[in-house]
């Protein structure tokens, strides 16, 4: 019970930085909790010169990633330099090969290879985690595979890139539109270098795949997602929704159907007075759906030095209590070719138009709903004073996506309307 | 990995019977996911013939829980009975004396007897686990003990009695007084035989004694809980706080500050649009803090057959998988004996109080509160058409229970006040 567990860890940026920070500072605690000392025997970054307010002097340093994850004075490997291939991939690699554990926050990697690395580490009879890598410092993997061990999962949803939800709150409440947000949130390093991993929806893509996987018994399929980023969300659509009672979300959301399985990260509107709908800034939030336990909902930081370490530390301290837990939740081998869903589920849809003032227009439009099988909830037309067109806000019945664009087709064919109809999902939370 | 796990159950009410559907229903899951099949081979209750909707034919059956605890064919003892004492503790001991381990939904026991029940069982090498015990279907003694191991815990908070917030959140939306709303809730069977238990905070309050003693690495110290019940929680207050920006909630909070354990379980203020706040019905919701992690919010169920069967099962699929995590998240010889605070962390305080309609009342009062040091945040006198006496509302600066008490005391001896002030925390949250 003794012996130390020996980490050796890949990656200083913020993440490495507080992981080294917790271990130096909470020694004793780690070590009551865990019944063995917690200790860091090497690490691994870029530049060795840099200071990243944490002592290092005392680790062995390896200038190569895979030669930190082969040597014989690390049990542990912690990975934090991020990417789907490279020196992490081969370094993750290296590591299994060797036998050792591995702990990474890696959500690209994953949702990439997780099938292929989760195959590997059994194979090598090794433990591979990553907590981190979905919704920050909340506990989410170990509340979907532990947690809700016991549940047939019905339903997992998330909002799960902070830079997505801090531009919709703020554009909303600002009164901004997306650009000047965009802007100012590439300003405050909000952004990753190719922001379309943010706004394009990808990087909470590849959480979603990862959540999908454990929730369904299914190998990770990342490529079988539709994914829609906020680029095209108008503050008159954040504006308008919010007015019938909805607020936009970038979310995910993944379910078993008897239509196969559905994975979907993209702007929906759901009910303002929801927990998704309370959602503010950069927090994240996920929901899981179980057959017994019903709704859990987890809401915390979903990035950041504290809370990215905190999820980190989780996988090493169940490692060192010796907890062995599958990737997935469920070996490799055991998990089945997800069939990807041709269509997502009927669900209600918002519509946002500009109607010309024509005697009839509104007749037209509403002809063309209803020959397609789209039928209206709720409709309301805006005053349009000293304006050639009016603002139309419909709320349908729950439709399918193939109704829907015919009905937006017939639309288009009307004449009666400027530009194309915006549609939004309105997902039942 | 394919000897199969066999649970003893022994209470076959709501709770018990959900866990049997479980097992029954999901075999082939908790296999997949533990790797070993997880089975049922004895049970036991209070009366056999009785239908619960389950079949129970193949399994071996005990009237006395004591001797399905010791059988040779259970491996992991199941207690779902409640009580604090009596059939639950004697069964619980002697699966532990017999080298069981065991999972409880228990919270009464282990509040009580929880440091000799964990020391009893790391002697016996038996693993003793109770997620369900706390917040019914949120795995909030998982996240607790393992989601935030690297964090040293901060604050621990949670409305986790749903009849207590159901009876709030329908006084207000109904606006109905507390007699009539505890009648209906009586009447819906959402109360405890004793009812006491549920609207004095006593069940609260034991869980919250549960989650500080993880929280805090110290003996769980239920004696030296301050508990206040709802009881006296009127409608006024609860519309006069709305109004004010707040809800009121049966809030537990325990930290460990410098001057001690600090364990409440009170109905406190909170902002109306926090996520405690925000909570309606029966729901319950846990807010963990650390200090690298942050603020964890888990909200669910916290109560009904399918989300605690959840639950119990989280922790029979714990250990199915082989881990063995201590029951307080530290060997229970290293929790540390409780030094409760003698007083509260200061904090803003709700007044409200019937002033006379007499020149120079609202001075008097005013100088009182100021004498003893409690200075105003915000105050509304409202109006008092033929009445003799106007609700006046303070909400007051940080202050302690010490200065407020007096100031409370000087405002009874003005003589411009009838009856006493009412006086409530806000909790900042």
């Amino acid at each position: 019970m003794t012996t130390p567990l020996r980490l050796g860890i890949a990656g200083l940026g913020t993440v490495g930085a507080g992981v080294v920070k917790i271990v130096q500072r909470r020694a004793n605690l780690l070590a009551m909790r865990s019944g063995r000392p917690v200790v860091i025997t090497a690490v691994s970054a870029r530049t060795r010169d840099k200071d990243r307010g944490v002592r290092l002097g005392d680790y062995a340093w390896e200038d190569d990633p895979v030669a930190l994850a082969k040597r014989g004075d690390v049990d542990l490997f912690v990975e934090l330099m991020g990417g789907s291939d490279g020196p992490a991939k081969a370094a993750t690699e290296a590591a299994i090969a060797a036998g050792k554990d591995v702990v990474t926050a890696n959500k690209a990697m994953l949702a990439i290879h997780g099938q292929h690395l989760a195959s590997a580490a059994e194979a090598a009879d090794a433990t591979l985690r990553f907590e981190a890598a979905v919704a920050g410092g909340i506990p989410v993997i170990k509340a979907l595979i532990e947690g809700l061990a016991g549940n047939e999962v019905t339903r997992v949803m998330g909002v799960m890139n902070g830079t997505c939800n801090y531009i919709l709150t703020r554009m909303e409440h600002g009164h901004l539109g997306y650009d000047e947000v965009f802007k100012e949130a590439h300003e405050l390093g909000y952004l990753e270098a190719d922001p379309t991993l943010d706004v394009g929806g990808i990087d909470a893509g590849h959480k979603l795949a990862l959540l999908a996987s454990i929730a369904f018994g299914t190998e990770v399929d990342f490529a079988g997602m539709e994914i829609e980023g906020i680029e095209r969300i108008s503050i008159e659509d954040i504006e308008q929704a919010r007015d019938m009672g909805f607020r936009i979300k970038l979310l995910g959301v993944a379910q078993l159907t008897g239509r196969g399985l559905e994975q979907r990260m993209s702007p929906c509107l759901v009910p303002a007075d929801s927990p998704l709908g309370q959602l503010e800034a950069a927090t994240n939030m996920v929901v899981l759906e179980g057959d017994a336990v019903g709704q859990v909902v987890l809401r915390g930081a979903g990035a950041g030095e504290g809370p990215t370490a905190s999820a980190v530390m989780s996988d090493v301290m169940d490692i060192a209590r010796g907890s062995r837990i599958s990737t997935f939740g469920q070996p490799a081998g055991s998990l089945s070719k997800p069939a990807p869903a041709k269509t997502a589920a009927p669900a209600p849809f918002y519509l946002r138009m500009a109607l010309q003032d024509k005697p009839g227009a509104l007749a037209k439009v509403a002809t063309v709903l209803g020959k397609a099988g789209v039928s209206i909830d709720r409709m309301r037309q805006y005053q349009h004073s000293h304006q050639p067109t009016a603002p139309v806000l419909i709320v349908t019945h729950k439709t399918t996506r193939e109704a829907l664009d015919k009905a937006l087709a017939g639309i288009d064919g009307t004449g009666v309307v400027d530009g194309h109809p915006v549609a939004i999902r309105i997902e039942e939370v």
